[in-house]
């Protein structure tokens, strides 16, 4: 697939089929998301490929209530609405895992120590295109309290969990967001 | 291009040449960047188009000071070495500026408020691909102090620059870094 049309059909989707995804799939789209840059090639990337039913029920039932929490916190209508069922539904869950002692520099600069996470998105943009390619859906979710998310799966302390990639067939093809234009983004220093 | 080449001959350049770039191109490039998801899409992105020679001599000149900074902080021997005199050569500069009030429900967590960066690495991401199609060379710069850069960019003070990317025709066609393939990176929970 082109990529100017990845970039432009890739979808927040939080409908998906329970078809299964094979793992030669999953690999092909993790190997697109390991090309990612990091700041000093520290590849500050892990993955935690999910398909048991029971650790996707323990994420799902556990992030409801961090939204109840958020919604408490926050008091916006969207959070009170909004349905996480894609998180059992989803075939796949994939945990992007950071590790913040692989930042670069940065972490000598005011502000810095952060460059492991912009890597990692970077990496998580990649594989949601790859994704699309392949014609599966996928979800961003960061709608997690990371001590929870971190003693589910068991992770090192020093490590932090970014996102919950949901992967999976699409149950009903979602609607573009609307975007600003670049133009109204953009000033020139000419 | 296709996705999947676009992201493994994406390139950290650093080396250019001269020809300017039209900003019809620089346009197609930013679209693409604006298309990236974002937390409760709120497009924290905003982009300074850099071509005016002595905003350039500028941002180069206070990036040569902070490398010396950084050299003496780190006492990393790349550090040192390495060579910035891709941000005068390069025909455009494009600042990434995050907005860290458009960050979504994620500021009410613990560990949060940063998915404005998120959303930005990876408009910076399709920016990168965009460009890779479009067989122009860019480098993802982040080893400057961000006060200088606000004050050379005149930047409102609540907002963050968070990349400086350098854009235009490679000088050299870069070598690909190595990766930890994805299989090393992954665990699966079956």
């Amino acid at each position: 697939m082109d990529i100017f049309t990845a970039i432009r059909e890739r979808r927040s989707c939080r409908s998906f089929l329970p078809d299964p995804v094979s793992e030669d799939v999953i690999g092909k789209i993790l190997e697109a998301a390991v090309w990612a840059p990091s700041a000093a090639n520290n590849q500050p990337w892990e993955f935690i490929v999910i398909t048991d039913k029971s650790v996707k029920k323990d994420i799902s039932s556990e992030s409801e209530k961090c939204r109840k929490v958020l919604f408490e916190k926050s008091g916006w209508k969207w959070v009170d609405k909004y349905r996480i069922n894609f998180l059992e539904e989803a075939p796949v869950i994939i945990a992007v895992i950071g590790d913040p002692r692989k930042t670069g520099a940065d972490m000598f600069l005011e502000g810095g120590g952060l460059a492991y996470r912009d890597g990692c998105a970077a990496a998580i943009q990649n594989l949601l295109l790859a994704a699309r390619a392949l014609e599966l859906g996928t979800l961003w979710f960061t709608l997690f309290d990371r001590k929870t998310i971190r003693r589910i799966l068991n992770l090192d302390p020093a490590k932090e969990p970014l996102a919950l990639i949901c992967l999976g067939k699409a149950g009903a093809a979602p609607a573009a967001t609307p975007r600003k234009s670049a133009a109204e983004k953009t000033v020139y220093l000419r």
